[in-house]
């Protein structure tokens, strides 16, 4: 019984039938095994699959799984072999890693962060030429707020005071509420983060975690690990994606009824992979419901600067709660950011930050604690959440460049998600929500039965059949659905809408001869 | 039956009585606790000490702990109101982090950093009068090797392969054996490799992990962490702080008889706190030991460049396992390594790396898809580590002044760790290993019994006794043995060699005055 709601997850997220052992398995999983560890006797090792942790063997993580190893092994093929698959480059639309597809990082941003990296730079005139004059201001700003200016000094185990400083103020600018230095944990981006509020709260299976479905697999993984239980709440497909409390309440009465303490409630907005961006209302009545259930509000708040849609707006869950005159004492509340996301989509600096409101103050030093173990985040990515949180502003010799490369991102990916979305909901049998925020778009495939049954035949969910195909003729990496959970018998691919805006025509027509060919060949 | 090997590391760990809750605790742990969360009723909320994950409760760090809290409302003293103290400064001999006390970082990696940062500068005239050719031409090398150059990318879970081949080439070169780049995982400093490694082992608390005592108490927490056993043997301060094979083969016995299902060994090569350096002969041992028991060897190797005396030579496990024609095949062997070590000490970059060998390939997998959910290390970490296993060489540009800083660097050290073990043995009581390596020294303190019975009378443990009444009448941060482990009885501190060498005088004198005060106040 107290095995439900992992099982039940397992089912949502794999599908009725798992993808794995996959279809596509000639290769390891991790192909860069070496010839000599795959030669060995691994009956004979003292370290075995039988003998590991079973936690690590039952945690997931589809945005890099099978498939994306099985792009990896075509991409060597088309170095050895040029010619040899019938596309040029393999297209990684599994991940959102910006910068891997060409979107160049914002320059104010990388001044800052070279002039941290290499102080004796400040005092050369020569500088001047080559570093924006409020660069030079603030990366002085910075090396004043660090003990000794040392960057590579372990700091703080929560980060540097002065970063904290600036990335309070950057929230409470958001929020219109104040926001405090101490409540800021910085992190190597927002998973670590994650992983530590898990943590926290797992104690054993019979502890469980609501979570979206579909959900960003990190969740997922992270509750695997910690060897709670993920309890499932729905998106309603049919109106957006759209979260209804009457599912929540569902969910959690069932998952209480089997045994289970659920201990929080995962909400991710802008959703991953859903794209869509909750009304405030909505919000108001998470926060309310939280509050009444007692449960930690875990906010994953990653997209904050990616809206697409003029009629939604993001708001952070503290503003929301701030609003209802909700304080600390009311509801604990954290909100993860990173720098990987954004305009910026620093993925490669693994900086971030949670705040964390809402814990008695004992339970804040076991946070902590915790953190200290691993002493503290990198100075980089620390500095530039501070520098995402407080960027140039109207006045400063970069504003308008700066401006212009934000408003320039976010602009081509607004377009590159409505190309995006009309193009899938141009193909016969799929349906596409609108991609309002975040980076991804989650098109459903009404597959015909005999491609089902061709999968089936080979193991393999549905969705990750129609992505394997996909990707070996197209180069066109997208992650199943089955990776992220979805309502049983229905199936999506996540598609990141991040591919550079000139490279979008010729990825639809690939896309769309592709979905021709597919639906032809496996027609009821 | 099954709890006697965390008890009795508990005990070791903590002395006959704990530190905690302590004497000095006027204030909480975490002094950056918000006025309102310390205001909430505990009680009521949904998160409390009692309902947290006992593993996060039961783990200790004190490298950070709280005589480090102590020491920062100290500083905060001192910087509100200047002369409240018999000090001017604290100095933070608590924990290995060089930059922190002045240690200028390398320019020649600084230099690359910098430039990998913004790549722009590259094609600039100007930063040719800024940074050293074979910078320039290091930094083109690596952004060639990162794929589209993106150092803001994701890149591969296991670090970029280009930067994973430099290492595997510097780590051959270091031990004439050859190292697989497929074999090397980069992360964010050793501690998140410590932890992958025991999440993988451990499964229940009747696995067991063997440690030193004393130990760094990385390797505590994070087997505490996950739940896991510390089995402890110790190591012989009579000899210098030698590891007998004898010792670890009674204390693998002892554990198995307990119902304990030893997995691993740990061996700190040089030693953390305890600074000894291991002799070849004694490698071999520990090599034929693991391979005999079937247990995995976690070499932790960070201190590899920090050896300060003439009859020692760092060698690696690997090297060793391999010398004696062991294999893949033989032992799983896993050597751990940081850029916030040696003679650089880029503590706050992050980077460091576990050479992994010896596991099957499909154990290897699940090792990836545990770094895959993190998704990568940050890229100026992985950089670092790239570069300090491949320095400039003898016709670099920079290779003159790199050598400088190197050996100055180095060959301070060596005197700083010299004038320091002089300076402990000529204290009444005090007796103090060499440091032969790394970068602490760990003095055994014979106390009085009238300061032990003073320290037992406000609940502290004496060795934590000694370093709250030095920190308060000199400003100097040691770490009280107890959170090492040491001999029951035995009372320690660890203080590091890192003050920079112009203090050490005046810190010598401070340490003789306040011992000498408090053999005066406690003799007996």
């Amino acid at each position: 019984m107290r095995r439900f709601a992992t099982e039940r997850a397992k089912r949502l997220l794999f599908g009725s039938f798992r993808s794995s052992p996959p279809l596509f398995s000639g290769a390891p999983l991790c192909s860069s095994a070496s010839a000599a560890a795959a030669a060995m006797d691994s009956a004979a090792s003292p370290v075995t699959l039988d003998t590991i942790n079973p936690k690590v063997l039952k945690c997931e993580y589809a945005v890099r799984g099978e498939i994306v190893t099985h792009a990896q092994r075509l991409q060597q093929d088309l170095q050895s072999k040029p010619g040899s698959h019938p596309f040029e480059e393999i297209l990684y639309c599994n991940i959102g890693n910006p910068q891997s597809l060409g979107q160049q990082p914002v320059t104010f941003f990388r001044e800052v962060l070279a002039l941290c990296d290499h102080p004796p730079l400040l005092d050369k005139s020569e500088t001047h030429a080559l570093f924006s004059a409020d660069a030079i201001a603030r990366a002085w700003q910075i090396l004043d707020a660090i003990p000794g200016g040392a960057t590579g000094a372990y700091s703080h185990s929560q980060g540097i005071k002065g970063l904290r400083d600036a990335i309070a103020d950057g929230i409470a600018a958001r929020d219109g509420f104040p926001a405090n230095p101490d409540d800021i944990f910085l992190t190597d981006g927002a998973s670590p983060a994650v992983h530590m509020m898990m943590q926290l709260l797992i104690r054993s299976e019979k502890d469980g975690i609501l979570c979206p479905i579909p959900q960003y697999p990190l969740y997922s993984a992270s509750i695997a690990l910690h060897g709670g239980s993920l309890v499932p709440y729905y998106l309603n497909e049919s109106t957006g994606w759209g979260l209804e409390i009457s599912e929540l309440k569902k969910q959690l009465e069932d998952a209480r009824s089997k045994g289970i303490t659920v201990r929080s409630l995962v909400v991710i907005n802008p959703g991953n992979p859903t794209g869509q961006v909750l009304a405030e209302e909505n919000q108001k009545e998470i926060v309310e419901f939280c509050k009444n259930e007692k449960l930690v509000l875990l906010a994953d708040e990653v997209y904050q600067e990616n809206i697409y849609v003029d009629d939604k707006k993001f708001n952070s869950f503290k503003k929301i709660a701030r609003s209802m005159g909700y304080g600390d004492e009311d509801l604990p509340l954290v909100s993860f950011q990173s720098v990987s996301k954004g305009y910026y989509g620093e993925c490669g600096k693994r900086g971030g930050y949670m705040e964390v409101t809402g814990f008695s103050a004992e339970v804040r030093e076991q946070i902590y604690k915790v953190a200290s173990v691993n002493l503290c985040s990198n100075i980089s990515g620390q500095i530039l959440a501070s520098l995402v949180m407080n960027p140039p502003k109207v006045g400063d010799e970069s504003y308008e460049s700066f401006d212009a490369e934000k408003t320039g991102i976010l602009s081509s990916l607004a377009r590159r998600a409505k190309a995006l979305e009309d193009a899938f909901n141009g193909l016969e049998g799929v349906t596409c929500n609108k991609a309002e925020g975040a980076m991804y778009l989650f098109p459903r495939l009404h597959l015909p039965k005999k491609a089902i049954e061709a999968a089936k035949a080979v193991k393999a969910a549905p969705d990750a059949f129609y992505a394997h195909r996909l990707l070996d003729a197209t180069g066109i990496v997208v992650v199943p659905g089955s990776g992220f959970g979805q309502v049983p018998g229905t199936w999506h691919v996540r598609c990141t809408i991040l591919p550079q805006e000139d490279k979008i025509p010729a990825i639809i027509s690939r896309l769309k001869a592709f979905h021709e060919a597919f639906m032809e060949e496996f027609r009821d």
